[in-house]
């Protein structure tokens, strides 16, 4: 891949992919070595290569239309929109969510988001009135009160995105922060567990208890509109907390008159075995906003009606999203009801960590459904065990410092699952 | 379309489109009225709508394959990248700028530049030396040395997006930006010119002047990594400004060692007849990057190899641009050197411009190539334009105050320059 040194990070590169010849759950390389693909794009393809769902939609003559026709759905979206947002977003809707909004990837869904939970907040204190004249004066030059010191509350080891806004909420590593401009933005500690999380409940409680307690204590220190959270920590080193920590985070927010935002990006779609990982958490009322991307091929988030602008163009840009990006993820959502994947997700889930969990070679297996991870004894060993897997025919990511990650498709098996194990006992 | 108001801004939609049954320079909307369209999806549609190039593309069966496997191209590109990226970028890149990274949208695009802008400028500062641990670990809490004051400087009018970081670069309309946290960045005055400008150089140069002394002003009380510009400011208003106006912002960035970024997001891929729109100043050397997105269908911008972060993982994210799109701007280079789009833009344009000026309802007739606008004398008169063209047949937009902005597609040729005219002479 010499020659892509003039385009993208090419450091980055794992090896080059040639999907003409992957196939479901495998990948094939440009030197035709076949792999079991257990990290799929980075938690990005739903449902196995080259899929006859996705094959057929495109020859499909309305797909076609789609995609020389580009359109920007804000000013003239095409007869088809309503149905397809219907057919992809809203018929997985998570409950009490009414509204959505497109966009093009999973940073511009978070800071849409952001954005909308700023312009709640500012019009409910602004109540009846309108703009004033020196909000609307101040906020072209960047200044208060039209550009006001608000803030999203995130957690340390949190991954919201790599833009401005998403960045500044983001605290994974420092090599995607450092040098960057950032707001003021605060940050919680994210309970630091221990797994499995069945033999330390009373550390892991208290752990939680301090966590949600340094959140109230911020809360006080910063004009805060929302706090975002991952249901799993991804990219920061899949870092989990018990539902009754969410759910006391989201009693928190009600308390405080804040917006709670869970960001779906890698947790969204399936791969925790429900559709949304946060339905685990059997919340009394819904979130406020849900943001997703990756698996979904489309990207944006859902909302409560409540929460939409009263002015238009407030959350507006040319494309808005990509119609044929929504026409795929309708495929999606059928062919994750007709195959029964979820179920599949958590049948091979639970087949998967009850098989690592035994392996005492590996720490801190922990997981939802088949969004699993672990940890290996040091960042060395981590990324050897990852280069030796790939070379073995297993191409599997890390996240954090030394956790190994599985980021299996919905259409993995328990036969894909025994290929995994079996490679690893040859790795490790 | 009431039915989509549970989903996006609704009430900026203009029409609903039928996109099948639309093509080349006319839209059908979805009750079967024919328009000719001068708006062209704000400005986004190149080459006509169902053009057989695309058309033909959507068949292709690699197309197809990319399609239905959409790559993270950070970690598995597929073996075509290369080729396809030297084929619709590379092709085509400005002069001198021998990188380019791709990304999803234009507010993406301008984010990612003035990331690389802060990578660089503070890389320089740090000399030899690696990232101290303070600077490391302040990044991660959001607090300098890591997260560094420093600024992007933009024009007021200016629009670079609708981000966080492109929002505080952005001066278009206050109901873009009121209510959401912005970045301490500056603005200079874009110039205010009189035209036709032939009348007003005198005039025009001043005003030129006195913007060039405000930015030099700027620059002593910001710590600016950037300057950002547009090559005729759209959203804002369609403002111009001489060659000789850039190239003395060039010279200031020089001899201040800042970037020189050219927004090139709406002004790209051959509106104003040349392939970008900066080709018209006679820079004496390249700008440092180049954003486009829109017309090209792909997102990204172009950057000096200098400019290239030297670790990897800091231009990143999952998708890093879609090969489909790059695809798709291959096949928009192949079709405007084919069929001479260039030349038929110049063509046009100075045959519209020649019209447009000799008729005396209209103020201050502007535009470089078939990149064209004029005043009308109130927003309201501007509005009622608007849609009395509609109604007649033509859809065009309008941007700044009481401006009317012509985006016709590259493929616009001089019979329909002639019903424009003929319809707007009905309307006025």
């Amino acid at each position: 891949m010499k020659r892509l040194d003039n385009y993208q990070d090419t450091r980055s590169v794992f090896f080059v992919a040639d999907f003409e010849k992957s196939i479901g759950n495998y990948i094939m390389d440009a030197d035709g070595n076949a792999m079991l693909d257990v990290f799929a794009q980075i938690a990005s393809i739903p449902i196995g290569y080259n899929n006859p769902a996705f094959l057929n939609l495109a020859k499909d003559p309305a797909f076609q239309t789609a995609l020389a026709n580009r359109a920007a759905l804000g000013v003239n979206p095409s007869k088809d929109w309503v149905d397809s947002v219907e057919k992809a977003f809203m018929r997985v809707a998570p409950v009490g969510m009414s509204n959505v909004f497109t966009v093009m990837c999973g940073s511009c869904a978070n800071e849409n988001a952001f954005k909308t939970a700023f312009m709640y907040k500012a019009a409910k204190r602004r109540g009846d009135k309108d703009f004033s004249l020196n909000e609307l004066q101040s906020c072209m030059s960047n200044q208060a009160p039209g550009s006001p010191d608000m803030a999203i509350l995130s957690f340390s080891r949190g991954f919201h995105g790599r833009l401005f806004g998403s960045l500044a909420a983001t605290a994974s590593k420092a090599i995607h922060k450092v040098d960057i401009p950032a707001f003021n933005w605060p940050k919680a500690p994210f309970p630091e567990l221990k797994y499995p999380r069945h033999m330390h409940k009373e550390y892991n409680r208290q752990v939680e208890q301090e966590s949600l307690h340094e959140v109230e204590q911020l809360l006080n220190k910063h004009d805060v509109a929302a706090i975002v959270v991952e249901p799993i920590q991804s990219e920061g080193g899949d870092n989990h907390a018990s539902p009754n920590f969410f759910r006391q985070l989201q009693a928190i927010c009600q308390k405080n008159d804040i917006l709670f935002i869970v960001d779906e990006v890698q947790t969204g779609v399936g791969a925790t075995g429900t559709f949304w990982a946060h339905e685990a958490w059997d919340l009394p009322t819904p979130p406020d906003m849900v943001t997703f991307s990756k698996k979904f091929q489309a990207a944006g988030f859902y909302l409560n009606r409540r929460l939409r602008p009263t002015q238009p163009y407030r959350l507006y840009n040319t494309w808005m999203g990509d119609p044929v990006r929504a026409m795929q993820a309708a495929a999606i959502v059928n062919e994750i009801q007709d195959k029964r994947l979820l179920d599949n997700v958590k049948n091979v889930g639970s087949y998967l960590q009850h098989n690592l969990s035994e392996n005492n070679k590996l720490q801190s297996v922990r997981g939802q459904g088949a969004f699993i991870a672990f940890d290996l004894e040091s960042p060395a060993k981590r990324d050897k065990f990852l280069t030796d897997m790939r070379q073995l025919g297993v191409n599997v990511g890390g996240c954090g410092e030394k956790t190994v990650r599985l980021r299996p498709m919905l259409t993995f098996q328990k036969h894909h699952a025994d290929i995994l194990l079996d490679t690893m006992e040859r790795a490790l």
